[in-house]
């Protein structure tokens, strides 16, 4: 039999006790679980940052994952707790958009309010919901537990509103969705847009601090090392990347700033 | 069956192989065990900071429990290595004081030292008792192992004195535990104690740069952000900290600095 | 029954989600895999940091493991991937020398190039074979797939040049290999080689900013806090190390670094 998959992702840092705390938890209830860290590192309160980074290593996990992400500002106000049900996973965390990218890329099911106390810890803390309230969910929904015994189901919930690209005559104009460990730059351009300004061999990325042409590539080794490139990133993405080097420190650029790619 | 459960807390980092050599030496002895990581960034030979982090973090674990926990700075000399049986655990880790503070909150039934050679690697070296002497330990435990092959009981060990608090009239004053990832400041003041000073909605904080009047909430969100708060965090200590900011930066607060909390 | 053992060593840091794709990936094929992390904080495209953080860590696991490394600059470009076989583990990554340290101390038997489209990901992008090729190519060996199933066998296989140490008369001059998270200067000298000169109690160390005598020890302990000391460390090899302190920082030492120790 297969053992049940917990996924956490949490803007916690991993110098705290309290991943650790909500794996214990989790073990509690579901002794069986295999526990798996998306990603502790997401920055402090950036609920932009953590959709993207789940909405990229989800799609990846089995069917039957249960996904818990906590990058929570508003712990313990009126904010409520979620459950999300895709045709593919359970994603588990605070009603602000933070599931809800990744979520919507599988087609969602149902949405559940979190309010049964039954299956949350004896006490819960007004400051850690990841370990009272979503990793209790969380491992009752991997021994089996029925998302609608966690509360009642609900149609209202928050839709994060990411910025779009806009399309111009030979260009497109995105923004940077993430920066990487590496400093490669990932915009929020996909591959295809591309395709639809007619992008050659190389291109011209319009960036905070002026026009760069770069070779428009399928891997970082096609140009020698500390050249600039563009590629299709992994995830579908355009990144602007220098090969062995650091694009995002190069190009004093970060999480939001404008980028732009036309022909060249 | 459920599988055996075994937590690693150490000041090693995670750049360097000397977590994964533990597990390594771990899965050797008990293949089927389920290792979580407490944390492997405890600053470098602070026991005290690892004592506390460890503390937090067992009372989450099942009973049954085997905690590895390793800030060493004496490895090597006289210092022996130990296991602390409680009620609900095992605790194996040098004599030093780092395993003490969790495993008296859950009583501690006896005390071994670690001597048997037959149960540590075969060859051990004397700057990582970590891999060849604990983590062998906690591997036969979690196999069932009975703590007394590992060596003598013993009655005498390092019982760390951590500071208590001190009550003045309309005043507690005690000592910063740990600053977390966040900038929250935690200290060693509880819940309860402040209910004997009768605080109502607001505290006053006297820090080392002087005096701080602020909410005393229940969840950060209770503030504008930027607003400093008092709250009861999630371990049962007083924290001050900053809504959606880092309370130790703007207050240049670090371990061990002193904090009064008076009526306001 | 024993579950299959996989290990993962990249440069791919913790805040980003390719860990976690990566361990999606081969929890889809092998779903009953015990997964660690030997480190992801390798120095990004050093790949001889990382061929000696492997060829550390993996002699202690159980033999059958399955080693997964990712260093990788060359990624997409006409560097194969390859499976190297020894007698005790499989080593999965880029032909760029990232493995074979680790595997020639174990006695190499055979190495494939991995080609076998079958065993890839559906769509193998061009920058990201560490989740796309090996780890579906290690969660098949996990499941007792025969490495020639992933490709045909090859004899030519890059084999890195890492320097050895040169023997003087009363002297043995090394390099730098490892400068480890707490400081520790770990060196290419073997404790062997140090006999062959005659090292009693104490040495000096020939470094970049000149000539410095130390005490010969077993444990850091042995001298006062804030002295330096050699030892041979848990690998086997020399290490300059302050006690209590980072001795990295206070001789300006980095990787690479000349490391000459003389008699004293």
């Amino acid at each position: 039999m297969v053992r049940p998959l917990i996924t956490l992702m949490t803007d916690f840092g991993l110098k705290d006790p309290y991943v650790a705390e909500m794996k214990a938890v989790i073990l509690q209830t579901c002794p069986d679980a295999t526990i798996v860290d998306v990603s502790h590192e997401v920055e402090k309160f950036n609920v932009r940052m953590g959709a993207f980074i789940l909405a990229a290593a989800a799609p990846y996990f089995p069917v039957g994952t249960v996904h818990v992400a906590v990058v929570d500002p508003g712990v313990g106000t009126e904010r409520p707790g979620i459950c999300i049900e895709t045709h593919r996973a359970y994603y588990v965390g605070p009603d602000n958009g933070l599931l809800v990218l990744a979520a919507q890329a599988q087609r969602i099911k149902q949405v559940h309010e979190i309010t049964n106390k039954t299956l949350m810890m004896p006490e819960v803390s007004s400051t850690f919901h990841g370990r009272d309230v979503f990793s209790t969910a969380a491992a009752h929904l991997a021994n089996g537990l029925p998302p609608f015994d966690l509360g009642p189901e609900i149609v209202k919930f928050v839709v994060p509103k990411f910025a779009g690209t806009v399309k111009r005559k030979g260009a497109i104009a995105g923004e940077v969705i993430q920066v990487d460990d590496f400093g490669n730059i990932i915009t929020n351009i996909r591959g295809g847009e591309l395709e639809n300004i007619g992008v050659g061999r190389s291109v011209k990325a319009r960036l905070k601090e002026g026009e760069v042409k770069m070779s428009f590539c399928k891997a970082y080794g096609e140009v020698e090392a500390g050249k600039p490139l563009a590629l299709i990133g992994s995830h579908g993405f355009l990144e602007i990347s220098i090969n062995r080097g650091n694009a995002a420190s190069v190009f004093r650029i970060k999480d939001g700033d404008a980028v732009t790619i036309c022909r060249s």
